[in-house]
């Protein structure tokens, strides 16, 4: 591996560049992230997955966003990094593995690979939690499912999770009009802010296929309309499969693709999906000294 | 070099992605391109640069836009393209080579290199021609020097001039306060959309610093408010010089950086400036895979 090796690859358009710690020869500062995952003066990307030693598994990880901040976790960020430690053979072939995050550690499986390489990868995405304290949600109820919410001149009616973040899954049978871009721009935005959410929300709307098939559009909190998520999927399964309207293995169709979510009794989840990767290649060293600057 | 070989280079700020014909193994459709360009599912650059063998000069240079279509021209590809020219032995070690582009065939030559790198590049970038037919303008006059345009309050003194595209020059020292991105973006749109300009306009608002510097402004026709442009440059250098205002050899600052211009007396003009690459390797086949398909 030549020093100041690099993979960039996505999972369902949401794209990060992987580097191993032990083979880069500059400090992954603020500044370096964000030359980084700038398209004009970097590689571009979403974030930067960082390989570090772990003592309390397999690897370990560090997730930067393109601010320069760390990340606790990220689905795709997993699913990319555990293709990247599976190609260049950090598993020695093994196909199952665990993987120290600042989020915990998330134990990984390679599902099918295509001429050795990695293709569908599934990963732990923690617990599904109800509790309306912990989402946290301030209504007087323990849970918050078919809550009515009155947003201007539509009442919804929420049913709330934390996958780790807090969500708001809306099932469109009762309007159907929000089934739709410009109404989930329009509506998202005031739901996300609304009081009754103190750590704001993401928010879901959701059309049951099936017993083993979902679809939804997604308003991501702080991110706004977007074509994909995997903690979005994660918590639209947990919703439904608590309600009784899917079986505990659930598809979730989204624009930018799909990925299959695996609940247990529990609430544990499994999340299912493809990563491509887009090109590998080594950091330039104008790049790196224009970083170290 | 291997199968699918790349290198991503920017010149203040305006990135490529630079591909030889001779060594990718799949057609480089409107679709490769968009994918190629799209910083989600490829690497993401302002546009791709393919090296193709020439019988009139050196070396062949085709320029694509990150749409697919194809460009006449690019004062930072050229420079991005010439240095991998030179980088990667192509030259041979020749600093001095022609590129034939769509164009044109434009002459090169390697100012300053840095560890066998190519640093500082220098590029013709043709001819400035004043004649409003050719620019166009839509005025009576043969040439638009200093020629009132009213713009609702304020009253400009426009320049002229056409360096492949049309551009405005406008000095600020009868309007200082335009010397200001909120200014630019409110009258910058104007007038590059004004009736006398039948193709519309670039537009430069420029602060004359002494003979050899000045300092610009820039509103780019369809693209707006832009941190750097080497035409743009080449456009305000010409203008400053046919008014004796400069010298023929003059430093334009921007804000994404600097760009050295050098006009002889028919106003043919050179380009000069730095170029850093940012990361070179391979393609990977599961993106190759996904743009053939």
């Amino acid at each position: 591996m030549e020093k100041n090796f690099f993979v960039k690859s996505h999972g369902l358009g949401n794209e990060y560049i992987v580097l191993d710690k032990e083979n880069i020869d500059f400090e992954l500062t603020k500044k370096a992230i964000q030359t980084l995952c700038n398209v004009h003066f970097g590689i571009g990307s979403d974030g930067i997955l960082l390989k570090v030693p772990s003592e309390k598994a397999d690897f370990g990880l560090r997730i930067f966003n393109p601010d320069g901040s760390e990340a606790e976790k990220s689905g795709n960020g997993l699913r990319i990094f555990c293709k990247f430690l599976y190609d260049y053979g950090f598993t020695k072939g093994s196909k199952e593995f665990s993987v120290e995050t600042k989020g915990g550690i998330v134990k990984a499986k390679i599902e099918k690979e295509e001429k050795g390489k990695a293709k569908i990868i599934t990963i732990d995405m923690g617990k599904a939690v109800f509790d309306t304290d912990k989402i946290p949600v301030n209504i007087n109820d323990k849970e918050c499912i078919d809550y009515p919410l009155k947003v201007e001149d539509k009442e919804f009616k929420i049913n709330c999770v934390s996958v780790g973040n807090p969500h708001c899954v809306i099932l469109v049978d009762n309007v159907p009009e929000m089934f739709d871009e410009k109404q989930v721009k329009k509506y998202g935005p005031k739901i996300e802010n609304n009081p009754i959410f103190p750590n704001r929300t993401n928010v879901q709307f959701v059309k049951v296929i099936d017993k083993n098939t979902a679809e939804i559009k997604i308003w991501e909190r702080g991110a706004g309309y977007t074509l994909a998520s995997g903690s979005s999927s994660s918590a639209v399964a947990s919703v439904l499969y608590k309600k009784g309207l899917t079986d505990s293995d659930i598809t979730i169709k989204m624009e930018g693709g799909e990925l299959k979510i695996s609940l247990d009794k529990d609430f544990n989840i499994k999340m299912t999906g493809e990563v491509q990767e887009i090109c590998k290649g080594t950091l330039s060293e104008e790049l790196i000294e224009n970083i170290k600057e």
